[in-house]
């Protein structure tokens, strides 16, 4: 009898994706949202749950635990080039969970909710043996806007929005027991790129998008298996801050690694022809911040890594859940 | 410093609703559904979480937890008068977990959204110690028909959909392993009141609504608060089906402690003016259902039970997570 361990994560979505049937949603299960016809708008919803044993590392806060699960969610939407409406929170909470710790939670979804223009709305909250939040978020965006995982072409460029390599220096830190904050903080306050979905999504010119939730490697190979393409990634193209680049010299770990399998980055991944990319890149300079073009889509249905002209496989080494 | 089995799970509501600031939702927490202005419609969006140690007995089969949790989302729809579109869930789930018992819960959801007429659109799985399932449901009522849970007034009769008591019968029938598959499922196959829900709006004479889910003592102690009204109940009104009111005798057990306090008969508790009572229980009658008048809405601010024209004070005895 095959148990989920054997399975993974993403076999186990692929599983549900088989069983529900098809209903009166434009985008179902395989997107970062599913999206549903409103007339001119469509309704996007995620949804996203995280568990002390998975997602909250011992070093994080009751208030960056509200924040995170609050961001992680509005970068679905960001992805899709959405706005928030609202979103409602589960709580699973163990029976001896402190008032404060419990209040802290909800003060950072609130604090990050408010950062990004809207509310929480409702919740619920129940006793669980361990700490799991699941939040949903919903917004909405105009059709012509929306920006869907399936529709790269051969020949677009694979792009980017902000730096790599963020929340792999910060795993790094936290392992090593590294006192370094604003490292940790890259990791456990995570800043999703709505605004940046926004602008992407009104030029009408992003030919597939997604966010990077899982690392580069496992989130290209989703799109290569959703768009039946191959890409070339070149690695020193990969966008590395110069803090995080200072930060893994003096402690010689291999930031390439990180900036390609670790998850918990969340830019945005996108695809584009690549005439429309310096005019792209001039309006993402003007709400101060950065895409950078790091590879090309490709007919070959590999994806390869490029460093000083040799091509390697890119191994799709990404965290998954359960395995 | 206070922890939350001291406050229980209300009072983690309070909490939530304290720090949490108005968004642009047209009803926020503390009622079943939060609501959002969409023009003539309101988008309704409700979240259920629940777990393997509240919620999920023994005998719960894997397909019955599907079920489970897509009803009970669906209640809170009909409690408002509103149709659902789509519901996503995220799903906590152990890693020693069976592919086939996954599947099933897969199942159950899938067909009990069908069967009221919906399709479940997303999800997201994670590792979870527990099994732990948080269903978000959304849907849309025509503004003038949305129900709320404040609303009533001194006067208004206190009328229920279908019976009472059936979940109570199901516990008890587990807990002393009685074999008897039909008074289980009861407890374990929620048929939420979707459609009752949709005829009562459509009147437009409802003052307030909730769904029973907590159990009719906690639900008219929530109302009381929300409305700062009382009420009084007659015993001998409440509809208990023949089915379980033989089963309580043959078992000797307190049919009327069940039908007032236990949680999980997922009826519709609505308030309304008398005079229309009649002509909405015709209406109901015509879709194969039925309503009953059970009590009224009092001035004086405490619940009262009659029976043989003995007033009692009507404890507030609904179960309580946490505590």
């Amino acid at each position: 009898m095959k148990k989920l361990s054997d399975l993974g994560e993403r076999k186990a979505i692929e599983i549900i994706s088989e069983i529900l049937s098809k209903g009166n949603e434009v985008i179902g299960i395989g997107d970062d949202c599913t999206a549903y016809d409103m007339g001119n708008k469509l309704l996007l919803i995620s949804t996203d749950m995280i568990t002390k044993k998975t997602h909250i590392p011992k070093k994080m806060t009751p208030w960056q635990i509200g924040w995170f699960i609050v961001a992680i969610n509005i970068s679905d939407i960001a992805a899709k080039g959405g706005k928030p409406i609202g979103m409602v929170l589960s709580i699973g909470i163990p029976k001896d969970t402190t008032e404060d710790f419990f209040k802290k939670i909800i003060k950072g979804a609130e604090n990050c909710s408010k950062k990004y223009g809207f509310t929480i709305s409702g919740g619920d909250t129940k006793e669980n043996t361990e700490l799991t939040i699941s939040g949903t978020i919903f917004g909405t965006v105009k059709k012509e806007n929306f920006m869907p995982r399936k529709g790269c072409k051969p020949g677009d460029i694979v792009v980017v929005t902000g730096n790599l390599g963020k929340a792999g220096a910060g795993y790094y830190a936290i392992q090593k027991n590294i006192e370094n904050k604003k490292i940790i903080e890259e990791l456990l306050e995570p800043k999703p790129r709505l605004k940046e979905g926004i602008v992407l999504a009104s030029k009408k010119i992003i030919s597939s998008s997604m966010d990077i939730s899982d690392g580069l490697s496992s989130s290209l190979y989703q799109l290569k298996k959703i768009n039946n393409v191959g890409f070339k990634i070149y690695k020193n193209k990969i966008p590395i801050s110069k803090k995080i680049n200072n930060f893994s010299k003096k402690n010689s770990y291999d930031i390439y690694k990180s900036a390609l399998h670790y998850g918990g980055d969340y830019e945005l991944l996108i695809t584009m022809p690549k005439k429309h990319f310096k005019k792209l890149e001039e309006s993402i300079k003007n709400i101060d911040s950065k895409i950078t073009e790091i590879g090309i889509v490709t007919k070959e249905k590999n994806i390869k890594i490029i460093e000083n002209q040799v091509e390697k496989k890119l191994e799709n080494k990404g965290f998954e859940h359960f395995k």
